[in-house]
């Protein structure tokens, strides 16, 4: 958290069906809804997550990720970093307080990536779902399904990973805490996090950009990365890979889809990270072993990626 | 046990490289060497099985499964086995004490799979390896690699499954725990049981007999499993499919190949089966998820097995 | 199996207020019910269990246990095991079909331990819950609580453990699994299995005959005996000790109370037997590790036992 | 890490005796030894940390804490720092570079609550034990014991806990993560955080200042928490409680004592703090519950702490 950035706060995320896409991140991923707004879309947050919500589903067209919001230690950090993000070429949009429900001004920005994302430092607090913070029990009973703990970052592809790593590194205070690297050093996967944890978004680089690969959320155990497999088979859900183990990050991890063809992320454990850190590098060659540690090869399936 | 057969008590390998082969079955599986013979051969046992070997090693230009042993009673339930035998109708070889070393006699016999099968009822005991039935301790300390507990079970591929049910079962006392079954009622899998555990030996129909697909080996936990999966990957070996879970048996699973390509499973947890249970049975278009619960296909290796 | 003694079948447990117990047995350890019957006795059930019941909860001044019944093979099993019964020198009763709601005949006779136990071998089969035995998923949804498995064993104190050592061992075919022996060679605790686990029932050498310690339900995994114990924290449930291992056996284990002061345990692993092994041995001096194999010392709670 | 300071990096320990203490701290704990000095000072490692070392031991007459090292950003952090450190009242010593081996300059004081803490910005980096960052495996074979992956906090038992938090939280930039508050209004105990861990310093109070409760050390998951107890059990060291999980935090942890009676813990999980998260609070009267979330009440051992 070197320039107040301190984690990923929202996503928001298209689906085709809401009623459809609810079924999937509330019943299926356990997610909890708490508000609606009056362009329909409807918030969702994870029962750990302190902060009213962290997922928004808009329904589209068109799958995909609208943008990805941080929050901010305080406001006044955010004005330091309307002026970084100028300083950089960034376009800033000022969204009001109030067009997400509850939730202060939000900067919004194009990385060099092509996706948007945004900045803001102020959200409604409403505690940990079911167990506040005074004498909270250790979780809270009536979750549904895979019972995802919180929204943990995005994984995105793009074009111009060097850039975008100079915007998040040098204006947002991220580090690089993983790397995928060809022999003749191009970075071809950055993974930067604000935290300890090893990724709040990681890139992967692709022809086209502003693409979305998958949202993640927390799970504590590799036993419900079991129970999640489960429940994925039991509601006949489209399944991409897993149960397995990332090499990037030694998460483990499931990966499925929404009924929109998003594809969802739930995984535990996974390396931690501190700023003094020298960032974890893949050798390109061992692309396969570095996402899909067990296979060691991708799945024809993993270089798919959502407009 | 209904008629004194108590369980699965050894599998022969043809394995085509022998110091290949201890680096899979004890650097990787985590068996333990016990003894060499003057053949050659290879004894191996996991850390909680009381007799002194359950798996034989041996050096051939192909590889496969030699045959598999089930431990009875007493001696004499080798005897009214062997009339039952050869009133089925089998041939039945009596292969005399010391063949293997420290194991009593053997009644050999072809099933209609096509696969050889053995009963004996002494082998020498040498107790769990490291612990003891004395004030014993949780578990050994010095086990290596993926440390399997015992051998479980063998899955096997071959012709008449009907007439292999009715040996197993009204000779031999198993059950049949379950079953795939096709649309006009032809019985294409069978998973039998002379115990508690799910399966003893299991049979996919194929039009070749005494086909081998593999043997299976017993771990205490998921987290075991994952450990299987980071061993398998750390040490190049060649995987097939996992962590996953089956839908038969519901035991939670990986796959993975020996350097001459004998296929190894090592799992956790799973059914537990009584002789008053009816069978479990799945349909046969239900066959992938059958097999592979999670991903709900088969993987185009599921149908290879060895000679 | 040696004489057709299956398994435990049921237990009747005295409750000295059936909401209250029906809180701790159907919301916290998540037994179903599945009937009721014209005493006011409620039949319970685990979900794996393809019985129609294992647990009977009867109202009454006093809390313990009534009777413990194990299931037979076949109705001509309870004939032979009658008549040997009678040569073994016990009284036996002979209870009706339908005393217990949709079970069978039982023989109900006084071990030399002061319990009563029954033997029957007719029970109606309403399948596993919420699953079934045709294409069954992994596990059910909309189980409560800690999820118990299957009614798994008791644990009884009592007086002369030898002779009711030959009762069920020569009269019903039961094994010694595990045993704890002072070092003048008595046996004050004997853990017996008619299967492959570690007990079917066991016990504790104790001055008063017929004493009941508890009844233990079966749970999956080590993670489940976590929830169980934060469970039993939330539910403000009295804990007597756990999460911990036993030695004897190995399992992983929680021991609480119901509200009437009944004993219940939830467990999982533990080690197997088979009718070849010799019984595993701990000497009396180390029966604090035998019993509680972290503290390696009974807590004071441990030597009490309802009537 | 609002004022730059990273993480725990260090603790001194005393023990009683060398030898004995690296059987606890290496084969039990499973630190790994890397380095000694010439005041005979042993230096250990858990195998994920990136820098040197996180252990020191050194042998003296009495057990206890010498001092523990928090390792921040950069050098001119430290300056800073200093700066703060006296502004508050500290009496600081800089202890010159190499005085604990391969480590820069190191500024000490004492808290209000009794304890020597320092601040360090340089160490000498050598990368996670076995596995580096360079194509890393999912964790190193060969580690001993317990498997310890980090040093991760200490729990400390001292006076004046309102202006220890100040110092903490004003000049070091810690927030309260969790804290226990008596009726009116008094706070026993405060866990502080400089990172996303629930605590990376906690104290109690106590009316003796600079007492030493335990140093905590990251497990991975609640499997490995019963390893470390069966590995506890079986090198008979003296157990304090667990495995349980704390109300506080609510880490699952295992809690028992060097050969020198240093309390050591083990744990895993736990909840996550941001900048903005309010504090925890836990009352007095719960404080049973929020130490031992299982048996909701402290053990007699609980309130004993070392000079």
């Amino acid at each position: 958290m070197k320039k107040g950035v301190m984690r990923p706060g929202h996503v928001q995320i298209r689906v085709l069906d809401m009623d459809e896409a609810l079924k999937h991140y509330v019943e299926l991923l356990g997610l909890i809804e708490v508000d609606r707004d009056d362009q329909g879309r409807v918030y969702l947050k994870g029962w750990t997550e302190v902060d009213k919500f962290s997922v928004v589903l808009r329904e589209a067209d068109e799958a995909g990720m609208d943008f990805m919001g941080f929050k901010c230690l305080d406001e006044s950090v955010l004005d330091n970093l309307h002026e970084g993000l100028k300083a950089f070429g960034c376009a800033v949009d000022e969204i009001p307080e109030g067009e997400l429900k509850d939730c202060g001004r939000r900067l919004r920005f194009t990385a060099p990536s092509g996706h948007d994302f945004e900045l803001y430092a102020t959200k409604q607090q409403t505690g940990k779902w079911g167990v506040g913070n005074h004498n909270p029990e250790a979780w809270p009973r009536g979750l549904q399904g895979i019972k995802a703990t919180r929204f943990d970052h995005c994984l995105l592809y793009g074009t111009d990973l060097d850039k975008t790593l100079d915007l998040f590194r040098d204006v947002l205070g991220f580090d690089l805490a993983e790397q995928v690297v060809t022999p003749d050093g191009k970075r071809v996967a950055q993974f930067l996090t604000a935290s300890m944890k090893a990724h709040d978004v990681a890139f992967i680089d692709h022809p086209e950009p502003g693409k979305f690969h998958h949202a993640s959320f927390f799970l504590e155990t590799w036993e419900d990365v079991l129970r999640a497999a489960d429940l994925i088979s039991m509601t006949d859900t489209s399944i991409d890979i897993g149960p397995t183990r990332h090499g990037l990050t030694h998460g483990k991890t499931i990966y499925f889809f929404d009924p929109s063809g998003n594809r969802t992320e739930v995984f535990c454990g996974g390396d931690y990270h501190y700023p003094d850190h020298e960032p974890v590098t893949w050798d390109a060659d061992k692309l396969g072993k570095a996402i899909f540690y067990h296979d060691r090869q991708l799945n024809e399936r993993f270089l798919t990626a959502l407009t």
